[in-house]
C-alpha cells in the first residue's frame, strides 16, 4: 500500500464577534424577523434598503466612533492605484436614514414612514452579548417641516404588537418626554451643559441606585443637597400612570416643563386608543436615552422578568434628522431593535428555544425506489397546496431516513409503499406523539395542514 | 435683520456600483425575495446566514480575484495597533458555505439543504446591469460523502415555480451534464487541459457564433477541421428534448459520455415527474458554464423573449465543496439568483414595474380631529384582521390626503366624519376606480381584503 501525504487542511473559522448560527437558530431569527417585518407593514411603513457602506465623511459626521468603524480597502488594485477608498461599513441606520432622505427628498412622500432592517458593523471588543455585526430593525417617520406628536403615539403600539408576538413574556413600554426633564433641571437652576450631564446621570439611575445619582450629581453642579434629594425622589415617583400624569400636571414649573407633560399626556391617550393595555406601559420620567438627539418623546422597552437583558427596544422623537445634509427641517421619530443581541439573550436565558431543523412541513419517505417519479408526484401535490415538502432522495434504509426525520425534528413523516400507491392511501406519522394515521390525499392535506 | 451665514451642507451620495431604490423599487425586490424565500422552503431548504466577512485566506483560496475583494480595516485605531484585518468582504456565498458546512459539520445533518440571501460585494469596474453590492439567492444540497442524483431534478422544478410566480414571460431552463461535453471531447482525442479550454469556448457559443467558435478551437488544438465541425454540429443538434435525449442514448463514445447521458435522461424525467412542463425546459449540450468545479448535471435559465439579459440562474453539480478545509467528500449540486442585477433589468425591459409606493391596503383619512381616538381605535381594528393600515396623522386639509393617498397609490382610503362615526358607517373609496361604498365595519373589512 502507498503512503499519502495529507495535505494540511485550513482552520474554519469566523471572525470573533461576528455570529454564526446553526439552520435551527437562524429559522427562530427569520421567525422574529418576519414578526417585525409583518408588524412594521402592518403601520404602514414601506422598506428601504441602504447599501452596506457610506462615505466616511458621512459617518464621523454624526460623531460616529472611528475606532469602530471598519472602512474598505481594494485587497488588490491596478498597478500604481491606490487601494484605500473613502468608504466604510455603516455602524448604525440612522445615519444612512439621514443620508438616504436628504439624497432622494424630492423621490420621497411625506411624512416618510420607512423601516429598515440591515446589519450593522461596529469594531467593538466582543465580549458576551455585544457583537461586531448584528442586525438593526428600524423605523422612522420623517416629516417634511413638521411631524404630528401623533406619530409618537403609534410607535409604542407598534412595539406592543411585536414583542406581544413573539411571546418572551411580560414586557414594559416605558415612555417619558425629555422636555419633562429638560424644564425640570431649568426648574432647579441648571444650565445647557450641566443639563445634558446631569441627564445622562439619571438615565443611569436604575443601575447605580440613587446614592450614586446623588454623587454624581453633587460633583459636578452646585445645586444643595436638599435639592439633589428632591429631584431624584420627584423623578423616582412610583405611582400608576394615571397618577403620575396627573401629577405631572399639576407642576407648573415651567414652559418646557408643562409643554413636556401635555405632549406625553397626549401621546399617552392615544397609544391607550391604539389598543395597548395599561399593563404593558409605564410612564416613566427616570429615562432619558444617552443619546443627544432626542428632543422629545422617549422610549425603552424591558423584560420584566429578565431586567439583565436590558432595554430591548428604544427610541425617540429628534427635531432635525439630516442637517449635515440639508437646509430642510427633517423631524422624526422612530425606534430601533437590536434584534441579534435580543435573540442570543432570549436563548441564553432559555425564553427562546429552537424548535426545529428543518422549515419543511412533512417529509415524505422513500421506501419502494422504482416508485420515485410517484413520490415525486405526491411531493409536487403538497407544494402546490402550500405544504413545505421534503422528499427524502438517497437510498437509505427506513430507518436512516426515520433518524433523519427525528434529527432535524420533522413534524410529520409520510410513508407509503406499493399497497399504498396501489390503494391511494397514504400513512401520515406525527413524529411528536407517534401516532398514525391512513388516509387519502385530501385527509393527508388536512392533517398537516391542521397543524401549520 | 440679520445676515445670516449659510453652512455649506455635504452633498449626500452613495458609492458608485452600489444600489439603492426607492421605496416602490424596495417593495417590488421584497416581493421577488419572498417569491425565492417561499420556494426555497417549499422544497424544504432551510435558511443560514453567514458573516459578511471572512478571512481573506479563505476567500483567495478558491480562486477569488483579489482586485474584487474589499478587506476591512478599523478607521483608527487604539495607538500603535495595526488597523488592518485579516477580513475581507465575501464576494459570493460559496465559498462562505464550504467554510460553514466544514465548521458546523457535527451540528448539521446530511444531506444538508440550505438556503443563504444575503449580498454580496465585488470590486468590479461599475457598469450597467454590473453592481459591486448586490444579492445573491443560493440554493445547495450537500452529501456526506454522497448525494442522490435525484437532487439535481429538484433543482429545475424549483426555479421553474419561482419564475412562473415572478411573472417574467416565458423562460426556459437549459439543462446539461459536463460528463457528455467531458466524453465527446475525450472522443476527439482531446487531453485534460485542452477539454477546459474548448469547454469555455463551446460556453460562448451562443454568444460568438459557430464561426469564432471553429477559429478559437481550431487555434488550439490539433483537431482536423472536419472533426471540429463534426462537433460543433453534434452539439449545436436543436431537436426535440426527447429527440435529444434518445440520440444521445445512441451514441456510446465512451464510459464518461455514456455515465453522462444516463445522468442526464435521469434527471430529465425525475424533473418532469415534479410537474415542470417540457416547454420550459431545454436539453442543451452546448452548455457548459465556466467555473471549473461543475462535475456533472449544469443548469441555465434564460428569458426567451430578452434573451439579452443572460442568464438569470445558473448552477451546477460539484463533487467537493470543502477540501480546503476537510478531508471529507462534500459532493453538492446548486444554483444561484442574481436577484439586483436581474430586476434593475427587469424594471429596465419594462418587464417588471412598481405598483405602489406603500405597502399598506388602505390609508384612513381624518376629516374630524376631535375624533382622532376613533380613527386610531378603527385601524386598530383593521389591523386585527391584518390589514395594513396607515392613519393620515397630520393635520391637513382632506384635499392633501387624498394627494398623499395618490402619490403613494394606495388602493384604498377610508373616509369617516362625525356623522359616519354616529351610524358607524364609513365610505371606502377605491382609488383606482373612483367607486366608494359605504359600509360597516365587517363590509369594510371584506371589501378590502376582496383586493388585498
Amino acid at each position: 500500500m502507498s503512503e499519502s501525504v495529507k495535505e494540511t487542511k485550513a482552520k474554519p473559522t469566523v471572525m470573533s464577534g461576528f455570529p454564526e448560527w446553526l439552520p435551527e437558530i437562524k429559522i427562530l431569527e427569520n421567525q422574529i424577523l418576519q414578526i417585525i417585518r409583518t408588524n412594521y407593514e402592518l403601520f404602514g411603513f414601506v422598506p428601504i434598503e441602504t447599501p452596506a457602506v457610506e462615505r466616511i465623511e458621512t459617518l464621523t459626521s454624526k460623531g460616529g466612533n472611528e475606532k469602530e468603524i471598519y472602512s474598505l480597502s481594494r485587497l488588490a488594485a491596478e498597478e500604481g492605484a491606490d487601494p484605500t477608498t473613502e468608504f466604510a461599513l455603516h455602524f448604525d441606520l440612522t445615519v444612512p436614514l439621514a443620508r438616504y432622505v436628504a439624497q432622494h427628498y424630492s423621490g420621497l412622500v411625506f411624512p416618510f414612514r420607512r423601516y429598515q432592517i440591515q446589519k450593522v458593523w461596529r469594531g467593538e471588543r466582543p465580549q458576551s452579548g455585544r457583537f461586531r455585526e448584528f442586525y438593526q430593525c428600524d423605523i422612522d417617520v420623517i416629516g417634511d417641516g413638521e411631524l404630528s406628536l401623533m406619530t409618537d403615539a403609534e410607535i409604542p403600539s407598534i412595539i406592543f404588537r411585536i414583542f406581544k408576538k413573539m411571546k418572551i413574556g411580560h414586557f414594559v413600554i416605558r415612555i417619558n418626554n425629555r422636555k419633562i426633564l429638560q424644564g425640570l433641571f431649568l426648574h432647579y437652576g441648571l444650565k445647557d451643559k450641566e443639563i445634558i450631564s446631569v441627564m445622562r446621570i439619571i438615565d443611569k439611575l436604575e443601575k447605580i441606585g440613587t446614592k450614586r445619582v446623588f454623587e454624581e450629581i453633587k460633583s459636578i453642579t452646585s445645586m444643595p443637597d436638599e435639592k439633589i434629594n428632591e429631584l431624584i425622589d420627584f423623578i423616582s415617583m412610583e405611582y400608576t400612570n394615571n397618577d403620575i400624569l396627573a401629577k405631572l400636571e399639576l407642576m407648573k414649573f415651567n414652559d418646557l416643563f408643562i409643554q413636556g407633560a401635555q405632549e406625553l399626556i397626549s401621546v399617552f391617550r392615544a397609544v391607550k386608543a391604539l389598543g395597548v393595555p395599561d399593563e404593558y406601559l409605564a410612564i416613566d420620567i427616570r429615562i432619558a436615552r444617552g443619546l443627544d438627539y432626542y428632543t422629545g418623546t422617549i422610549y425603552e422597552t424591558v423584560l420584566l422578568d429578565y431586567p439583565g437583558i436590558g432595554s430591548i427596544c428604544s427610541g425617540g422623537r429628534y427635531d432635525n434628522l439630516a442637517s449635515h445634509f440639508t437646509d430642510k427641517k427633517l423631524p422624526g421619530v422612530g425606534i430601533s431593535i437590536g434584534i441579534t443581541r435580543l435573540l442570543s439573550r432570549l436563548i441564553e436565558a432559555k425564553i427562546l428555544q429552537p424548535e426545529s431543523a428543518t422549515v419543511a412541513d412533512v417529509l415524505v419517505t422513500v421506501m419502494d425506489e422504482k416508485k420515485l417519479s410517484d413520490y415525486l408526484a405526491l411531493a409536487t401535490t403538497l407544494r402546490e397546496e402550500g405544504i413545505n415538502t421534503e422528499v427524502y432522495l438517497e437510498t437509505s434504509p427506513f430507518k436512516a431516513q426515520m433518524k433523519y426525520a427525528n434529527r432535524k425534528k420533522f413534524k410529520y413523516v409520510i410513508i407509503a409503499g406499493e399497497d399504498e400507491f396501489a390503494k391511494n392511501c397514504f400513512i401520515v406519522k406525527n413524529m411528536i406523539t407517534g401516532d398514525q394515521k391512513i388516509g387519502k390525499i385530501p385527509e393527508v392535506i388536512e392533517i398537516i395542514k391542521q397543524n401549520k
